[in-house]
């Protein structure tokens, strides 16, 4: 018998149990506050339709195929995704319009494209001839067909063609190449999380919809017909919903409002609430003003600090690899030792693809455990 | 038939076989070159035997067991787990003697720590007489028994007590109550990482010896006996291992030799091999010197920069959730597009934590694959 016991594997225990009261999750522990999500969901989908502008939220945001399936269910168009491989959990469970809001090169990853371009809506960036006809030639082999949007750089300083003629030449390939069509362009900003002020963001969408309009009035000129543009973002969402050039916004973190988002004004216009946040336990108080929490990068993923939901006389004054310190001002307020405490990420994105699972929680209790299905689809 | 393929779900495709060209490894792709990752284990492992002290290399670094047992083959102490359920796939893989290099707080994880420590040789950190009574609790209702070390702060500013007083008492107290054994203190200068020079590394090492001394001293007046002292890093292990304080040192970036420690100076004493990389592949390459690759954040795991081990004349000017963008001092340097880089990452511990594998290689070719089981262990 001891033997035996000695012999059995130990698992890894689950984190909560839908029931559970939140106050005994083990920590670090993923949770989502259902009422200030689902919020958040429907205050971003009234504004798109509002505006008649599609929304088609950004997976990369959650990579969780359960959150994707109620922003659809709410209105949705279908999902952006940053990568090809993670797109593969949100068609297994039901999504079917999904845009790859990259460009995409390598033999592997557009055999993989198309086959799954053979079950569903997909379109993909592009921004080089060469990737156009080996997207073609994929998807020719695996009988398959895909939208593809050229990507045109507006200032983001990342991929994307830099010209009208470029972009001309780019669909005029599209056009003529087979298994392909010419879904539009993709423009995104770039940079602008960090633009604190929010007339600075709206100057920044109306310059994009100036760049965007003179791309679209050159594929006019060439007689091309642009049927939808792609981009936007959730800082910029409200400007971008009105300035007249996206026909869709991609936007992701409005769901969950993460610490580096909230830092941003958002004045009077659009606001979301915390719905994301990292349970954590105090393990050391090593001084009186000082405490010592169990969650650190390998559990937020950013070194950009937290906020804490429930004091701010709080301050993070040092994130690790496992652990967080938390200096408080009035030493009175300290929490004890073993006291549970929320941390507000600072990059939900990056948070979210360092946890298999998400506890959705009600009040003080779990309701549901949500599987991360896409975490660590990078490829 | 038509209707089976639609519903055939399409599963994540492996990202290399054993026997595989490098080449041909799917990116992001995470991969370790033997040569320089066995050379490095031997050079550390050698220090440590010629100055007479142990190695317990720290897990924290890499969350493998594969890695693990080779260090361990090689003369390795045992481990150092930074977490409670990290250690659980080093256990199961065979590893015998484990140090949670924290403190740990909370009756589901003491329950853990218990049955794990009924199976091996467990040791663990504790800084408050609360904490060890809860150990001393758990580990009687497990009837298992368990080492501690009372984690003292030289000057991390993070975890420890803060006084000889404070130690003393605690150390009193593990004597005291059943089912633990005292097995010394942990101290660990913290920060260092930063501090390029080798002489400030150095001294700071020395200043560590100084004060753990007293603490020695100070239980030596109170009549206890330290049996260890456990603490160091790869940064300072020249000097760690030689200055009298240490019986073992906790070091893992040793083993990678990732880019933020390239970047400090390492002297003549010691240095070691980067092994570790991230392959990326050139998905776009949008102005003549500068090209995207499709690796970031989400794959390597810090903001800091990573290195680019192909050429010192790439610069790498952004790296955002799933992209990197390198600029070529030269633009015929410029890699064309569909070619596969090689990334040094900037934080191996942050690196390994978002990977399920690692792709260990020799030469041009995949040795083995070896999975990362303790990736998002984070209780």
């Amino acid at each position: 018998m001891e033997e035996i016991n000695r012999l059995e594997a130990i698992a890894v225990p689950v984190a909560a149990r839908v029931g559970d009261l939140v106050a005994s999750i083990d920590t670090p522990g993923l949770i989502l506050d259902l009422d200030a999500f689902e919020e958040n969901l429907r205050k971003m989908q009234a504004l798109a339709e509002r505006h008649g502008v599609a929304l088609r939220p950004h997976a990369k945001a959650h990579k969780c195929p359960d959150i994707a399936l109620r922003q659809i269910a709410l209105g949705a168009q279908g999902i952006c995704c940053e990568k090809v491989s993670e797109a593969i959990p949100f068609l297994a469970a039901g999504v079917r319009d999904i845009h790859i809001g990259t460009e995409v090169v390598g033999a592997g990853k557009l055999a993989l494209l198309a086959r799954m371009a053979g079950k569903a809506r997909f379109t993909v960036c592009a921004d080089h001839p060469r990737a156009v006809e080996a997207l073609s030639a994929a998807m020719a082999e695996h009988r398959a067909s895909i939208g593809v949007f050229i990507e045109v750089d507006i200032g983001q300083k990342r991929c994307g063609v830099q010209s009208h003629d470029e972009a001309v030449a780019l669909a005029r390939l599209i056009l003529r190449l087979p298994n392909l069509e010419f879904s539009g362009i993709q423009a995104r900003h770039g940079g602008l999380k960090l633009a604190a002020s929010l007339r600075r963001r709206e100057k920044s969408s109306l310059k994009a919809a100036r760049l965007i309009r003179r791309y679209l009035r050159a594929l006019e000129q060439a007689d091309i017909e642009c049927p939808r543009v792609t981009g936007g973002a959730t800082e910029s969402a409200v400007f971008d919903v009105a300035n007249g050039a996206y026909t869709e916004i991609q936007a992701g973190a409005y769901a969950f409002m993460d610490a580096d988002y909230a830092r941003i004004d958002w004045g009077e216009a659009l606001s979301f609430r915390h719905s994301l946040f990292l349970l954590a336990t105090v393990t050391s108080v090593p001084e009186a003003d000082r405490a010592v929490l169990d969650a650190g990068v390998k559990s937020m993923g950013a070194a950009s600090s937290p906020a804490f939901a429930e004091n701010p006389g709080w301050r993070c004054v040092a994130v690790t690899g496992e652990h967080s310190v938390l200096r408080a001002r009035n030493p009175r307020a300290l929490p004890p030792l073993g006291a549970q405490i929320r941390l507000v990420p600072g990059q939900c994105g990056l948070t979210f693809n360092l946890h298999d699972a998400v506890i959705a929680v009600r009040g003080q209790h779990v309701e549901a455990i949500w599987p991360i299905s896409a975490r660590g689809l990078s490829r």
